[in-house]
């Protein structure tokens, strides 16, 4: 399939070109992107930049307008969006038309959020004697950072790229949004960006709002470029490595937020393994492989105790994975490291392979999923990698202790899963697994990451930085600053730090107060 | 004066010993501590990792009588700690005095903060169907990120070492402490040490809840160490930055909070000077000055009209200096720093000296004060460095574009000043000061930060991490980290995300409510 674009990102004749390519067939895909040199990235961050003052002035609930307008303009292009991405990411369009639902629901959510306005953490502390001395009037609220730099994830073309989290949390927050899209998509990313755009020029919004670059070189500009202010990032461990090293040489280093790596692990319990070690086998095996084993939360790593009834989960396990149909991966970098690592995995010191998914078509990208298993005692470094593939490693433990000598080895992740007997309450696994991961599932897979109050996506280093999310409505945080006035005179505060009725909730004097009246 | 150390730290013979200096004198003082070396730093962060487990142990409500336990401790040692550390920093026992004070009431405040519970961001999603499909039961709330490295400040023996905002709002989340010990003060750090470990372990604290290393080297080790989860650090940008570059080496980059440096604008407009110069005057020249100029939010760029009103603004700043007192800076490098430093900004383009402080006893490390002045048309990049030390540069601009145009060349610092005339709204000049700093004072002055919910103690580079405070309630944001359980079973879920009424504000199903009952 040919896009037309509508307009050449860049008019000079001899730019470089991205393409996609497509991944069932491997073959280049025709519809391009012009790659963004210097000077035309240098132009997109300036009207970035100069957006920043009209995204405040629209206020909390323009800004809510505009995000359920955006929403509106996604749903309306769905078969468009849906199409193209699914030839240059080769994801199926009932996967991806559930993560256009997602990504609509998402920029409706953040009108909430706004809406709503505890996001704020609006404070007011009147003028008061302390037994520090007299105390001024001081008046917190939380402002937007400024401009924000967002890198599209290979493996969401929608949901975690230009229509994603991060853009409408940095809109949301009024941030102006320049998108580095990933170079797997770049058609997607042009189309989803000119309907980003064209709903936010109707609806009165500064022009620059979003803008978009392409190109790696474009990339690292971008996150070096003066007038970022903070980095949205989801993608592999070494590219944020090169971009927080790229950050570090800033004169004035700005606030990165990567989601970098996550091995996920999984541990059953003997009493879960008794219990129901048909739904655990075959429950792994389709959270592994969904999406062809490329979802940052799948469960890589799986703890299944030695002994009849974890036997009883393996096979479980094998059984699902004999239906398991060879699917593609999104490029070619993506699809030679899986075949490279997962040969060396193979071959690590006590590992054999438990199955293999179906035989068949291997065209373009596609791949065999695969489960290996490991005795506890013999893990090595290759045990412990993310396989971005569907591919996972079982780990066969006789113990407690060798339970938990092998999660001492873990990296942290964003998720870890446990399955339980009914009534079990294994306080230590459960602090061990609370201090790995930013989510916490019982009984349940980790795939699957529902946008909500309550969400964290995260988790300690490489998950993620440790103290924010990218998705839930706490991802707004990352690109807000406090800033906080001081005897400052009634009509220069915004309207949330006046004095009397609001409605918002706001902390008076140290005590938290519910909205007293509606906008 | 010479106190008995209780303990030597470490017990080797030949370990360096850190002293202090008299900065009246220029004198060694006698009272040392060892130099932590490599082994003993380990043993420290062991032991303080080891009470991680304990601190949470102790619950939210047990931790917060420990900190007013710690309060009660360090205002029984007032006499001592105040005596002390004025040897080792010359500040002056009235000023100590009222920083103990401070530094008490902070224990007690976060105390407060930990009651009241809201820190804690508790959340709750119960299951429910969405336009995204099913989503599971969600419960997020912050938890303790772990182990944190506390830099003690130079100019703030008490408030930001040892027992200083760093090390309360890291106990208050549940995080044990290191304390690298500032190089100018170690006995007052070993006593008020002493002072915190002696109370908390007194009131059943886990051991290792606080620690405490010295020297240089033992403070790099110490944010290159596995076991520590985040940073807080009170210091110099070049502190700052090799602090960072030593995080960027880890294999796990951990949070690092800086308040690093601050220039602290504050601009008089035409109608503030028409009526109050007097005021104005001599109230710069009064926050310019205390403590030797050794404050974080010293004003060092005082923005005056030219003209017969903002003359009288000059006359009124340079008749004060006349009464300052030559005071002591706080050790030998800040002394001949200051010296070094101020000269060249004599002798910048365009520079001359309005007035100096009282000539007379410059023993030691005293200096005198110093107002330089120069056209807004010759501002020079001397003109933009913080001189830490009482000094600071008066600026004459002829327009709000020539004010505009200085502004714009600052890099953004903690606090911006503004004096306006009765009724005046200058809006852009507003938003412009709002771009530059974490708090806007009207009218006053920006020294003086008061422990309140509603402050704000940061701003973008290079005053500080932007996002984060180190002053005030949300402090304690920066030691936590968010964690989401899924479909817990209600047995394993911290008592704040269990079902039913808390005496905690949450979240429940995208609604805050405000507690159901009192603990």
């Amino acid at each position: 399939m040919t896009i037309s674009l509508e307009e050449p990102l860049v008019t000079t004749a001899h730019k470089r070109q991205i393409a996609g390519t497509d991944p069932r067939t491997g073959e280049p895909l025709s519809s391009t992107a012009d790659e963004t040199d210097t000077s035309a990235l240098d132009e997109v961050v300036a009207v970035a930049a100069a957006a920043a003052v009209g995204l405040v002035a629209l206020g909390r609930l323009g800004r809510a307008r505009l995000l359920r307008r955006l929403a509106e303009a996604v749903e309306a292009h769905r078969a468009d969006l849906v199409a193209i991405a699914d030839t240059e990411t080769g994801l199926g369009t009932a996967r991806l038309d559930g993560e256009l639902t997602r990504t609509v629901f998402q920029l409706s959510f953040f009108a909430e959020v706004l809406d709503e306005g505890s996001y704020l953490e609006a404070t007011i502390d009147p003028a008061a004697d302390t037994p520090m001395g007299p105390r001024p009037d001081l008046r917190r609220m939380l402002v937007p950072g400024g401009p924000v730099a967002v890198f599209g994830a290979s493996n969401f073309p929608f949901a975690f790229s230009v229509p994603g989290g991060d853009t409408v949390s940095a809109l949301a927050a009024g941030c102006p949004v320049v998108v580095k899209a990933h170079g797997s998509h770049p058609a997607t990313s042009l189309l989803a960006y000119q309907v980003l755009r064209d709903a936010a020029r109707e609806s009165g919004a500064p022009e620059g709002a979003i803008g978009i670059v392409f190109g790696r070189k474009a990339g690292e500009a971008l996150v070096s470029h003066p007038a970022i202010c903070a980095v949205g990032f989801t993608g592999s461990l070494s590219g944020g490595r090169a971009l927080l090293a790229a950050i570090g040489r800033r004169p004035e280093p700005i606030p990165f937020y990567g989601e970098l790596s996550s091995l996920n692990p999984l541990v059953v319990t003997a009493a879960a393994a008794a219990e129901k070690a048909e739904e655990i086998g075959a429950g792994v095996v389709a959270s592994v492989t969904g999406s062809a084993g490329q979802l940052c939360t799948k469960p890589g790593l799986i703890l299944i105790p030695v002994g009849a009834e974890g036997d009883k989960v393996v096979a479980a396990a094998v059984s699902a994975m004999a239906d398991v149909q060879a699917g593609p991966l999104l490029n070619d970098r993506i699809h030679a490291s899986y075949q490279q690592d997962t040969d060396l995995l193979r071959s690590a010191a006590g590992v054999s392979v438990l199955a293999h998914g179906m035989a068949g078509d291997e065209s373009g990208f596609r791949v065999r999923a695969l489960l290996v298993g490991v005795d506890a005692s013999q893990v090595s470094a290759p045990v412990f990698e993310e396989y971005f593939g569907p591919a996972a490693v079982v780990v066969r433990y006789r113990s407690i202790e060798e339970l938990t000598a092998v999660l001492g080895q873990l990296p942290a992740s964003l998720t870890a899963t446990v399955h339980l007997g009914s009534g079990e309450r294994p306080d230590e696994l459960l602090t061990t697994l609370g201090s790995l991961a930013g989510r916490i599932v019982f009984d349940g897979f980790p795939t699957g990451v529902s946008v909500s109050w309550a969400q964290h996506h995260g988790g300690p280093w490489p998950a993620s930085n440790s103290v924010h999310t990218s998705v839930g409505a706490t991802a707004i945080r990352r690109f807000l600053r406090p800033l906080t006035w001081q005897n400052a005179p009634g009509a220069v505060l915004p309207a949330e730090l006046h004095d009397g009725a609001t409605s918002i909730p706001r902390r008076v004097n140290g005590v938290l107060q519910l909205p007293s009246r509606s906008d």
